[in-house]
């Protein structure tokens, strides 16, 4: 079954998406506007999200369920659009699908390493993805001399599913969690979570415009898009196909926050089991 | 089979209490402090916490399975020491289990409904139990006549996971959650979460002196108590029993969090599968 689902020469097929919830969205919408000819499956686990404060056997468990449910629906690439995910089940995951899956950790390593200067880099994200080092590691593969500096900030996922973006509670909280960084005098900040994107603004702020925020959706979508070329499953540019969204809760939730991270109404999500 | 676990005439059977994760350990505390005589299992499902986000479908379904793990060990009661859970699963847990059912929302809203003077009611919690309406409906069935305003304050449970119990962001926090709250002139506060009794002193000093703050968890071990008693199922008191402690994740993160909670070292912490 793998072997038909390898995607060899089948461009017309979808590209499968995955995050604990709806921070995975600002992956996919980068992917939609490098690729507007895409199909892309989007699966939200949203009934045991947040992967992010869970421990790697379980996030390893939840991932595979979530890869298992798109690849039966015969995907051409997996991505895994959530940096918890990807730090810690992407090998595995590799090991098991038989077709191209591309995580968040390396395309934001490989920017951050591009654009640094000082080789002062720090890292955010949550509890799960900092402490498992998955940055530090691709970083210092690319850049062995690079001093990286991981902080993880377990109340911006919260803030921003409370649409808090531009408030002083998450103003105070910017400054505390990235005190440190700013101590360290690092030149560049990898965002290491896909709900970090929507606090760009009071980041940039708090840290000063010469530090550079590194988006990993941004550096993700290029790596779909280069690892679809060099396979030659690309779809020929053509009108806008729209996305199939699942998740694994009931969708009112999912729909009312994700349509806030894409910035149009989200419809049509429908609810599935993968466990 | 459940029939053999209607408990009726066994004492010595233990005492079952769920939660989504560390919070229920603010109700477990204080069953202990007033019965000490009596055996604890614990089940914290830490691999889907939190609950107070999802929906309540989702939420049932999780309860009864924390409940099914629970009466399999013969347990003579179950607490359901969430409130999310409590207010969405209590009637299905009851009609499926001949055992007690012991919530957290009536032994609150009772509290609250005997030292309001004003009859002006507020009421805290998750996303899930605000939305269900469960409190303000069961203090009406006490009080007819109560002015209840329930406010969901979601940042709250991360705040305290976070330790920042004495911060100025939580601070902040509260006085953006409960401004409502203070213009409607509540005279007293249901804390409508478990994690929330850990926050007493910045509630307490955001609302004033004269707002009395209902702490579920203490209401919910005197039901309990008398539960019991009325059965004639009360253990004799003799000297603390040593509580069981179950996870559904690794339990290294309930152990340092709940640790915290329960103000001393927290270690059996067992892993089990419950889905």
């Amino acid at each position: 079954m793998y072997l038909a689902e390898r995607g060899k020469g089948l461009p017309d097929r979808a590209i499968g998406v995955f995050d604990s919830g709806v921070g995975g969205l600002t992956v996919l919408k980068e992917i939609q506007r490098l690729l507007p000819g895409e199909e892309l499956l989007y699966l939200g686990d949203t009934a045991r999200v947040p992967y992010g404060t869970k421990s790697p056997a379980t996030v390893r468990r939840y991932a595979m369920e979530a890869a298992t449910f798109l690849t039966r629906r015969r995907v051409k690439m997996l991505v895994v659009a959530c940096n918890t995910a990807s730090s810690v089940a992407l090998l595995e995951l590799e090991n098991c699908f038989q077709i191209p899956v591309i995580g968040v950790i390396e395309p934001g390593a490989r920017r951050a390493v591009s654009v640094t200067r000082t080789g002062c880099i720090g890292v955010i994200g949550t509890e799960g993805t900092i402490k498992s080092g998955a940055y530090t590691l691709a970083i210092k593969q690319l850049a062995p001399d690079a001093d990286v500096v991981g902080v993880p900030c377990p109340l911006f996922v919260p803030l921003v599913e409370e649409g808090w973006l531009d408030h002083p509670v998450t103003r105070l909280t910017a400054e505390e969690y990235l005190r440190p960084l700013r101590k360290h005098g690092i030149d560049t900040l990898v965002l290491g979570c896909t709900h970090y994107p929507l606090l760009k603004d009071v980041l940039q702020e708090v840290l000063g415009p010469e530090v550079v925020l590194i988006d990993s959706a941004e550096e993700t979508a290029f790596a779909v898009a280069t690892r679809l070329q060099g396979r030659s499953q690309l779809r020929p540019i053509r009108p806008a196909v729209p996305s199939q969204f699942f998740v694994t809760d009931v969708p009112e939730r999912f729909q009312r926050v994700g349509g806030e991270f894409l910035g149009h109404l989200l419809t049509g999500v429908e609810q599935v089991s993968i466990d």
